[in-house]
This record gives C-alpha cells, sequence and structure tokens, in this order.
C-alpha cells in the first residue's frame, strides 16, 4: 500500500501572528546534526570536503570555480542565518528554506535565483512516500542546496557524476549543476508513477469479479492519492515551466535545450497523472455500474420465483382450508389433475410472460 | 461546528434607488462609538494617540513621518466624510467604506490607492466565524485603515511591532505597514482552514463505519461551507494578484518581494480550499457509494432467504391441503423421507445455483 | 412563484429571410402609442417636455447642453426610423433596437456609442419577471434611449435627481447620465436576487425533511430559474467589461471610476447567482441523497421481517401438512415445547445474525 | 421527429494515402448534372445568365462590374478543376471544395479569400435536417460559390434582392454579397432551434406525468441531437468571428459592421444551443430523480403490505397446525377474541410503528 | 475488437538515474537489424540505394539535391550516435529518439528542426492498435527520419510518388517531404477513427435491447479507449499546431498552406473523438437508466403480486385453522360465496388502488 502523509504537503500555521522573514522550522526533525558538504570544481579538478563550520564555505566565494554548497537538515535556524548574510540572501528566502510545506516556486532576485521544490521518495519496503523540501539558490559561481536530512540521498548520483569528470556536467556551469540536481528529482516521480500504475493494473483484475468488498473504498483510496500526487505535481510543471521561460542570465543559452528537456518530463509526468486519475474514475464508474447491473438481477431472480410461488402458496392454501362444503375436495382427480394441472398451467403462464417481457 | 454566516459575504440591497456615491451603513452594528487612533512613527520615535475628533488626525498630515490612522467603527457616516473630504477621497470609495459586503478589490487612483478585503476571524468557543470588513487607504506617507468595530483585533500584533521598534518595520514606509496589516489578515485564514482539517479528519473517521444518518447531511455542509470559504478567497487572491502585479509607484521596490510573498500564502489558501473539496467530495462518493453497496447485500440476504423458503412453503402447503384422495399421504415414509428429502433437495439445489451465480 | 418568461431571452426568427437592416417589431405590444419625452439640462437649468413628434426633438440638436431624448415604446417604427435618419444611425442599430431579444452588447461607431440591455423588473404582486429591452445611443451631447413601454419606470427615479439637481448628476455630461440609467437598471438585478435567496433558504427549511414529494420538483425548477438568470447576466456583464475597458472619448476620465463601479456590481451579481447555482445543486444532492438513505432503511425493515418470518412460515406450514405419520405430532410437549422453542431459538439466530452485520 | 444524419458532419476517409490536392468527390450526388449560373451587376443593372460550360464564366473575369458565380453540384470534378484553374485557385482549395465534409473555416490568400461553411435546412415535412457544403471564393470584382445541388436553395432570396435592386446589395461589392449569402444560411439555424425548442417545450409536458417509458430514450435523443447541432454550430462562430476579425482589404469598411452583426447572431446561436442543452439536462436529471423517488413510492407500499401481512400469515399458519395438544384450539373464544385480537393488536402495533418513522 | 497497448503511450522509467543525454533504447525491438535506405533527388532525377553504413549516408551531405535518410530501426545506438555526429545533433536529441514514448513535439535548434510523433497502425486482422515512434530532423536539404522497424510502412506511398515524380513532391524542398511524411501517417488516424465509429454504431444497435450483460462493461471499455486515443491525438494537434505557427525559416512559403490543411486535419481528429466520447457518455448514461427503468418496473410487478397475494393467502390460511369453534366453516356458501367473493373484491380494491396511482 502506498502511503502518503498529507500534512507533508501543506505549511504549518504555526507561525501566524510572527512578523514576516521570521524563520521558525516547521518540519519533523529538529535533533539531527546539519550536515554540510562543500564540492569546488571546474573541468581540470575537483574539491570535496565536509565543512565543520559554515565560515569554511566562506573560502569559496571568490573562487571562479563552479562551487556547490549543500546543506544536509535545515533544523538549526543559527547555520542558516549565517550562510543567508554570507551570501546576502533575502530574509523572506531564509524564511522560507527552513519553513517546511512550501509551495514549488521561482524567484528571481538581481543577483541569484531561488528555487524551492519538494522531493518525493518511495520507499518500495513499506510502500511510504517521503516527501523533502529541497531549496536551491543559485549564484554565477555557487550553487548552494538546503534539503532536510531524510534517508535516501537523490542526489549522490549527481555528486557522482562531478566525482568521475565523464559527461559534460564537469564543464558546463552552476546552471547545469542546478538542472541536473532539479533532473534527478523529477526522475524519482516516475518511479511513483510506475508504483501507482502496477497498483492500478492491480485493481483492474479485481474488479472484473467485483465480488470484493474493498474494491470500491480501494479505487476511492487510489483516486484520492492521484489527487495527492496531482496537487503535488501541478505547481511543479508550473515553476519549471517559469523556470524554463525565464529569461535571467544566470541560465546560459547551453543550459536551455536541458532545461525544456526537464519541462517535457514533468509534462509527461501530468500526462500520466491525468490518464491514471481518468482510468481510475472509469474502474469506478464500471464498478458501481456492475454493482448496480448484478443487483437488478439478483431482483430479478427475487421477483420471479416470488411471483411464480407466491400465487402457488395461496392456491395450496385455499385447498387446505377447512370449510364443511367444499365439493371439489372430493372429487377422485381433484388433486392429481386437477390442482396439479392448475399449477402448471400457471407456472407456464408465467414464464410465458417473462419470457414475453425479455425477464430471462 | 464551525458557522458561517452567510449574510456578510453578500451586499444588502437597501440602498438599491439611490444615486452613487450616497454613503449607507449596511453594517449591523450601528450604536457603537467609533474609535480613531494615530500612530505616527519613523525609525527614531512613535506617537501614539486616539484621537477624539477627526480633525485630531490632520496634524499629521504634513509631516513626512509614517502616518497610520486607524478608523475603528464605520457606521458613523459623518466621521468617515470628514476624513474622506479632508483627504480627498473620491465619493465612490467612501461609499463602498460604509457599505459592507464589498467584494475585495485594488483601486488605483492618481495620488494614493484604495483596498478593501475581508477579514476571518475564528472564535474557538463557538465554532463562529467572524466576516469583518477592513478598507485601507494608501498614501505617501499615510495609511488610513476602516474597520467594523468586532471582538478581537487582528492588528494589535501590528502594532506591538511597531512600538517595539524591533524587525524593518519601522524602517520602512507605509506601503510594508499595509503589507504587514494585509499578512495579519491572511494569516487568520489559515487558522479557519486548520479548524476545517480538523473537522474534515474527523468526518473520514466517522465514514468508515457509514452506519450514523447524520454523516451525508454532515458531509454535505461541510463541502457547502467549503464553498463558501472558497467563494470568500477567490477574489482576495485575485485582489493580491493585482496589487502584486501594480505598477503603482506607492509600493517600493523594498516591499515588492514581501508582496510575492503574500501572494503565494492566498495561492495556498486556495490549493488547501481546493485540496478539501475535493476530498469531501471524494468522502460524499465513497460514502454514498457504501450504501448502496450495503444495500446489495441487504437485499441479496433477503433474495436468498426468499428464494429458498417461498417454494419450502409451497410444498409444505401441497401437503396441507384436504383433499380426500392425496394417496402420498397415506405413505409410511412420506413424511421423514419423501417431504424432508424433497426439502433438503430443493435446498441444496438453491444454494449450489447461488454459488454457481458468485452470489456468497 | 417567481416566473420567467423564456421567450424573452431569445429573439424571434420572424425576421429570417429578410435582408439585413429590415426593422420589424418583434415585441408583444404592438400597440400602444409611443411616447418621447425630451430633457435638457445643464449646471444652471432644466427643459422638460414631451414630444408630440420626432420633429419636436430636432430643435436640441445643435444646443451644447445635455440632452436626454427617451423613446417610451419601439413598435411604431417609423418614428425609430425618423429619429435615426435625424441622427445618422446605422440601419444595423435600428433594426436591433425594434428587434427584442437582443444580447446585451455594446457597439461603437464613429460619433456615437450604441448600447442595448435588458432589464430585468421583479413584481412583488405576481412574483412575474419582466423582462425589458432597452437601448441607450450616446452622442457628446445627447441621449436617446428607446425602451419598450411596460409598467413601472426605473428611469424615473433618474429624472428626478435630475429636476432637482442635486448631487453631481447636472453638473457632469451625457456619459454619466448614461451610466446614471444602467445602474439604476442593474440595481434591479439585486431584487430579483433577494427574491431567489428567500426562495431558497425557504426550501432549505423544507429539504430537512425531506417527506414532501414537491421539494425535488421545485428544487429543480429553482436551478433552471438560476440558469436562466445567469444566461442572462453573463452577456450583460460582458457588455458593462467592454464599456469599462473601452476608450471611446465619449466616456470622460470623470466617469470612468462610477463605470469600474458598475462592473463590480455585475461581477457580485454573477458571483452571487454562482453561489446560489452551487447552493441549489448541493440541496439537489442531499435531498437525493437522503431519498436513497431513506429507502435503504426501509428495505432493511422488510428484509428483517420477512428474513425471520418466512422461514418461521415455513415451520408453521410443515406442522399444518396432513401426512397420516407424522410422529411428533402426537407428542404432548410438541407444541409448547418444540414447536415454540424452535421459533424463539430462529428469532434469536437471526438477529444475532442482523445484529452482527450491523444491520439495526 | 427531427433527424441529423450523422456521416454528414464528418469526412469520409476514403482519401487516405492519396497525395494532398488530389480532388475526390465524397458526397453521394454523383449523378446529378453540375449547373452554373452567372449574375453580373451594378448599381445600374443586371445580367443573368445559366453557363453551358467553364468558359462561358471567364467573360466576366475582367468587367468591374460585380459578378457571382454560383456552382450547384462539386460532383464533377473537370467543371470544378477547370474554374479553379481559369482563377487561379490553390490546389488544396480545389480539394476542399469536392471533399464533402469540412469544418467551417475562412482562409486568406493572397488575392481572395476562401470561406466553407454548412448549410442546414430544416424539411418540416419528414423533420429531416438536410446538411449542405457551401464553399464561397470571394476576389474583389467576383465571388464564386459551389453549393451540393440539393432539394430547395437558400440563395434564392438574395437573388431576388439583387435582381429588384431594392436596399443595399447592389450598390455595395462582392464582400456585402458573401456576406449576404452567409446571412442567408445562418437564419435558417434559427429555424432549426425554433424546432428543437418546440420539441422540448413538448417533453416539458410529457416529463411531469413520469408514466411513458419513452420519455428518457426521447430525452436522451434530443441531448444527443443538441450536441451534433452544437458541434456543428462551434467551428460556424469560430469560423464567422475570424472573418469579423478578419484584416483582410477584401472586406471593405462600410461591410464591417454587417459581419459584426452576423457574428452577434452566431454568438446567440450558441447561447441558446447551450440553453436547450441545459434545460434538458435538467429534466433528465428530473425525470431520473422522479423515478427513483416513484421507486421509493412503491417499495414502500410493498413494504408496508409484506411487513403487515407475512407476520399474520405466519400466526393464521400456527394455528393451522396439526399438532395433537393444541389447548387453545379448543378453548371457546379463541377464534373470534383470540385470534382476531391478536390480528388488530399486531396491525395496530405496525401501523404505529411506520406513522412514527413517517412512512406514510 | 480494438485493442491498445498502453505500455506504448507513455516512457518506461529504465533510464532513471542516468545523466541526461544517455541513449537507452527503451523499445521492445532490441535485436532486428537496423536498415538505412537513403533517396536523393531533385525534379530532374532520383537516386535511391540502402546504405550499408552510415558512413554511406554522408556522400549526399553536400548536395543541393534533396535527401531523405530513413533510418529503420532504432536499437542500434551507435548507428544513431554516429548519424547524429556527423549530422551535429544535440545530444538530448539522440536521447529522445532511440528513448521509445516521447510525447510528440516539435523542437527548432539553429540548423535544424526536430520533430517527434506516434504513428498509430490499426491492423484490422487481429484489431490490433500498433504505436510506432517517428522522429524526423530537418535540415535545409536534407530529412533524416528514424523508425521502429514495425510491420507495415505507411511511409512507401510517399516514396513511391517520389519514384514516379508526378505531382508536386520532387518540385519542392525537404520541408515539403517531411509534411508529406506526417501527412501520411495523421490519414492513419481517419482509419482508427472509422474503426471506432463502426464500434459504436454496432454497440447502438445492441443498447435498445439492454438485455446483454456485457454492453456495460463494452460501453467503459470503449470509453476507455477513446480516452487513450485522445491522450495521444491531442499532443499531436498542439505539436503541429506549433508547426503550423513556427517562424522557421526551414519551412518556405509554398508549404505553409500544407501546414495548414495539416492542422486542419488534426483538429478534425480531434473533433471526431470528443463527439465519439460524448457519444458513448450519452450510451453508457441512457444504458445505465434504462437498467433502472427496467428495475423499477420488475420491482412494480413483484410489489403488485405480493401486495395482491400475500393477503389473500393470509385470509386462506384464515380458514385453514383448526379451531374448534370457527362457525363460519360450517355455513353452506361460505366458501363458494363468502370466501371466493372475498378474494374477488379484495384483489378489485387493490387493482383499483394501483390504478388510481398509476402503477400501470
Amino acid at each position: 500500500m502506498i502511503k502518503f502523509d498529507l500534512s507533508l504537503f501543506y505549511p504549518k500555521s504555526q507561525k501566524t501572528g510572527l512578523p514576516p522573514g521570521t524563520m521558525v522550522y516547521t518540519g519533523n526533525q529538529p535533533q539531527k546534526p546539519v550536515k554540510i558538504t562543500v564540492i569546488d570544481y571546474d573541468e581540470n579538478g575537483i574539491t570535496e570536503r565536509t565543512a565543520e563550520s559554515t565560515e569554511d564555505c566562506f573560502a569559496f566565494k571568490e573562487t571562479t570555480t563552479r562551487t556547490w554548497i549543500n546543506v544536509d537538515g535545515v533544523n538549526d535556524i543559527s547555520i542558516v542565518e549565517k550562510l543567508g548574510h554570507a551570501y546576502q540572501l533575502h530574509p523572506l528566502i531564509l524564511e522560507d528554506i527552513v519553513h517546511i510545506g512550501q509551495r514549488p516556486k521561482m524567484e528571481e532576485y538581481d543577483s541569484y535565483v531561488y528555487l524551492v521544490l519538494k522531493m518525493l521518495q518511495f520507499n518500495p519496503a513499506d510502500g511510504q512516500i517521503e516527501v523533502e523540501q529541497v531549496s536551491l539558490v543559485l549564484f554565477p559561481h555557487c550553487l548552494i542546496t538546503f534539503q532536510e536530512d531524510k534517508e535516501g540521498d537523490v542526489f549522490e548520483q549527481v555528486r557522482q557524476r562531478i566525482r568521475s569528470g565523464k559527461g559534460r556536467i564537469r564543464k558546463m556551469g552552476c546552471d547545469y549543476l542546478a538542472y541536473a540536481l532539479i533532473d534527478a528529482i523529477v526522475d524519482h516521480y516516475f518511479i511513483i508513477l510506475e508504483a501507482m500504475g502496477e497498483k492500478i493494473e492491480h485493481l483492474e483484475g479485481e474488479i472484473l469479479y467485483a465480488t470484493d468488498k474493498q474494491t470500491l473504498p480501494k479505487l476511492h483510496h487510489t483516486r484520492h492519492q492521484l489527487s495527492l500526487l496531482r496537487k503535488s505535481v501541478w505547481p511543479l510543471r508550473e515553476m519549471i515551466g517559469v523556470l524554463e521561460r525565464s529569461e535571467s542570465p544566470l541560465f546560459k543559452k547551453a543550459t536551455r535545450p536541458f532545461l525544456r528537456d526537464l519541462y517535457d518530463h514533468t509534462i509527461q509526468i501530468v500526462d500520466t497523472i491525468e490518464s491514471f486519475r481518468e482510468v481510475v474514475s472509469g474502474m469506478l464508474d464500471l464498478n458501481l455500474s456492475m454493482l448496480s447491473t448484478r443487483m437488478n438481477e439478483v431482483m430479478k431472480v427475487l421477483t420471479i420465483i416470488a411471483t411464480i410461488f407466491i400465487p402457488l402458496g395461496f392456491v395450496a392454501g385455499v385447498f387446505g382450508m377447512n370449510f364443511d362444503h367444499m365439493p371439489e375436495l372430493a372429487w377422485r382427480w381433484a388433486y392429481p389433475v386437477g390442482f396439479w394441472g392448475l399449477i402448471v398451467l400457471l407456472i407456464l403462464g408465467m414464464l410465458y410472460v417473462f419470457r414475453r417481457n425479455k425477464w430471462f
């Protein structure tokens, strides 16, 4: 069973009443220590290190190489704040980074671009969907990423590609790095789609028999999950559309085709979810229709049986009466010929009427 | 139970037939005295006073400090009129300020901007939603706000922030003050959403049993409330969208990111309401489907019992007839073997047919 | 009961086959005499007269004062034609003026603007809605209005305002006069909305009992009426939107805010109708759901009674059989202990099964 | 009964695999001879003749008078081809002219405009709707029209107007002629709408009784027809919208107001169809609801009768048993007082329960 | 039965985690050898050959004649890669060519245009729909097409037209060739539409009797197929719309009218599918309504029979009781007159009540 934790899709209101720009961590992992890793690379080489403190990152600030600062865990507000001040981020951005439950969006500022989106990870072990908020701040020579520190790291494959130096990632700028990370996140949506697809196919098999009382709630549940997924993908698509059409000089011409490709992927995700929704809605309709067809049939059987036997019962009842003067009772062939003949005639007449009305 | 007072969402028609610009108070608190407070502040200091008369406010008219004139209660038309004339407000604005039931909107005039919106306040004590109309008129160095004088004051927190002098509110202009007030109003919508969310979760638990006849009306009622909430939030979102995109010189560049943030919040509110609606609609569908599944089951039981026992009843009736010549009645094993054998055969036959048709 | 005369919403086809520009009166009051009134005014004075012939109006043609020519009744085509020629109106406009059933629209010509809209008047006496077509032709110094001559005159209040000389109407141009007349028409929609609102509230009370067979048709009828109202308001809103955004020099800057206000009113009307529709649809759904819940209950009672008593009836039937050899019949306690014990056991067993399946 | 020939709404695929521009006649009247009529007119005079061959038309090619060449029947491809070459029409246009089943559209070429639309004609005799494809090619001084040669000719009235010389048709150019022809076609849609309207009103009467089994299929059939009509009108509206907004120099300023008027007519047609659809959908809903209300009632009667008499039957069965020891049978007042008293008590108890549950 | 292989509509996720631009073949025909054919032609002549290796194609690279390189089978990645490098295609294009399951799209690059779409082929033998991905890369003097190597080749007819030298294909550029190929693909959709149309007509016949239990699932199945077809046609239409409006200099003015024609075809396909969907939805509604009408009827018969005979059975049961003192049993005319009279009276009374309630 695939499970969605609804509460992760919507922001908490515990900040109500605070002035804008106030940083309040609203995730549910307040205890974990924050881990900062810095990867500095260009076409020729790569330096990778785990920063002990935020000050460690500042060393790379003035270099012309590409610097990727990854912050794992946003529960320690002071760290985010220090980084924010060093890189002159707007207070509202710092607020959004730690305020879990943001709607995916892209915001362009004078010297940097802020991107926030949701990483969905499917845990096949327990069918759980994990939602993790990822923030990216893109500068000309630097990319800072913030993620909640959950199990699994979808960025690892990108890190490997940088280390190996193969492909074009080391040759291109930070904008391509940002693209590569978002692409890795979007790719994970396809895995969830596949799991949903399998579940739907399984339900399709079940529906043909329609005997299981649980099919209906399961279908409703699946439709509900697809609604949630859709609600979470639409703003993603929108945000990547904004990203693709953005004229920010931070995204260079060479990266543009990749952004277009990324946008195509999100359209495919949306398309697939819409198809799934239509399929599940169709299955719900079919299931309900078949329930009512079955009901119809059951009712017909009841009606046929009752319509035949209730009158017959009356006839038998008549001849079971105890009137003193019922001359037919005394007739020799009354029972074998009269009674049974009447019964057979009644049954044949009924069957004829039913048949004419196309009841069976 | 959360209660909405419908009549507050729509304007009264008691003004029909009057010339445009005629000021008629249409709220339901005509008696309360009007209270005017003036806060004049800049980065260095703050003056706060309760104005005895409208003339008290004019003292601040020519200063370059920021002046916030807050009018609590719009039932005294003469006060609104005097202020309006002093600040040269358009007659249509004065009419809208006192005409409760306005659709949230923003109107730009040559030297000021008029904003009207609805403040929704949730009273957890009695589950009542209070709707209060708030008007803001923004000048370069002055902000005038008009609110109906109801219980609770959502502006108090903003006042505190001005008094304390912390944060950026004292450093920025009246446009930021207007933003801060609207933000305080929008934040209160999240509290109502949370109350609705809890109610829906509670109903979700109830629905699994579907035995309560009250579940259906409750679901319909909740859907109805969400419709109302939606109707009240859509124009708000629209208005804040207009505000964000507005090119009025009254809103300075430094305030713009905050307006964008505000707009994001209203989108999140709309998104959440839409999700709630979808969830409740899904629950309604599920509830109805489960009712009809249950009905189906009940009908099947009736049919099985009736289909088995009505023919059996006929058989018993036959042997209860009083014909003189019914030779089988006299046979020694007629009752224990013949009759009961026939009964058992009939039952087994029926069960076989039912089983083959997958009735149970 | 509020009644709509459908035929008034759509144009008659009796003109099919005639060349465009042919004037055919398609209303249903061909006999009434046409009445022309002329009001000529400026800030300083007012001249009011009833014109004997169309020529009487031409006197005001060259003046710089504002002239309002109101034609009551459009059944006399020659009058409309003469006026049209004198003021050089396009033949298509003349055709539309007399061709009742026009869709509200605004058309800009070189030297004038043509506006046509529908006036809805609610007659509380018989619940009838009267639909009247009103045409306005606005010149720089002159406004010509054409209305069908029905009972009641919504323009009278505007006339009073001109006569009294209070307010701004005498100070402003003919564009403001046109606005004032349209505003008077739009105001009347709110009265109809209020009548509909009361009707809906009344139905809301009825629905809670759901015993009245008439509730369903009534709800359908109300939804139908709201559809009609909506169909009639949407083009009005559209037309006033066009009017507001129009860049025609005939509408001066001072009148613009009033047009914006007028547009806000039509949006509120549309909003309210949409809300009403949603409420009524929700009531229909609820009513149907409650019907099927009731049905469910009735069926359960039938099933419980039938399922208990049909088998019992069979048992009684068995012991009413006339077999010669039914030893149990002779047993001393067969009836009081055996039979009634069996009956009680059967009933208890059934009740246990029903209870376990949560049937009651 | 109004009948639509569906196959006429969609193009045949018999052309699949042929190169574009191949002319294949796909109508169903391949045998009829083609008739070409030429009307050449200006303000002063008119020449009308039936062309023996396509070459006859070419005589008018260089004149400055307006020439209208009407081709009745498009089954003879060679004729269309010759005309096409003489007037230098694009091969794709020639293909579309003979390929019945085109979607209404307007295509602008360098020196001419191509218009194709569907003429719907209602035959009141047999209720049949005839669909005929009409193509218009407009040159500065010439209009060529192609129509399938079916019964009835909607262009005759326009021809009469040219012959009579009244009105403005002789004074204006070929663009006005094209407008007049399209207007004649659009006018015929109103006649079909009126026939549909009468049918719907008739069904509205039927629905109130809801006893006729045919009402439901009839309503579905009507909704289906309205869907077809809508599908056929939408592209027409779109095409006339394109025509109205077109900046082609072929349409002169004097003709523009007429095109706008034409567009208004198509909007009214679309509006009316949408209203009809809503009315019919509402009737379907109401009919279904009333069916289920009736079902509910029938079920209640069944349940009341069965619930009362099945237990009574059991009681009678009990006293019909043949146990040797049933002391109550011997009691003097057992039958008149005991039995009938029990029966009356049972009935009264049942009725009380039913009444309390508001079953009747 | 028309069968759609769903998996072909959506891309496989087996590429998740790979860097963008990685070429992975995701079709299901990995073994077939790839076949490359080259056709080089201009107005005067044609050279046709099967290329042994990719290098064979390069010979035509510098010519000014039109070159069409067709690659049958995209499973051999090295071939696609070599061609891609020779013609300097963007890595993302190469990835899309071999990654089966692309959404139809058009991408413009500096010196070429990339088009990908889906060819649907209907196999009437087994009712199977085959989906094949086709990629086109258009250069000024060269067109490269890639198709999966499936049975049947829709391009053969275009090849024939080039060979024969008839029509305009040899006279026009590669843009026309690209158009001709896409047109051939789009034409095949009409064949599928016709097959669907016949199926729907067949179902329309079935529905009138509504006795077949399979009708409902069949209708649902057809609606589902139409949804799939729609999902596959919408992006095609969108892509051809982009193609038509594209301002790429690669598409010359002479080809433009053909692109417009192509776009009209896709609109007709979409229109027809929408009509089919509406028809099938209407049939589903009608079928369900008729099921419930039938159910209603069946219930009425049951109710009439039961309501008449259950009371009669009770009466017969009463006179079958064995009370010692039932004086009526001894009356001479009790049975023939009393009993049967009572029965007849009861039946007539019931029938009267039923008739008054319009039950039959």
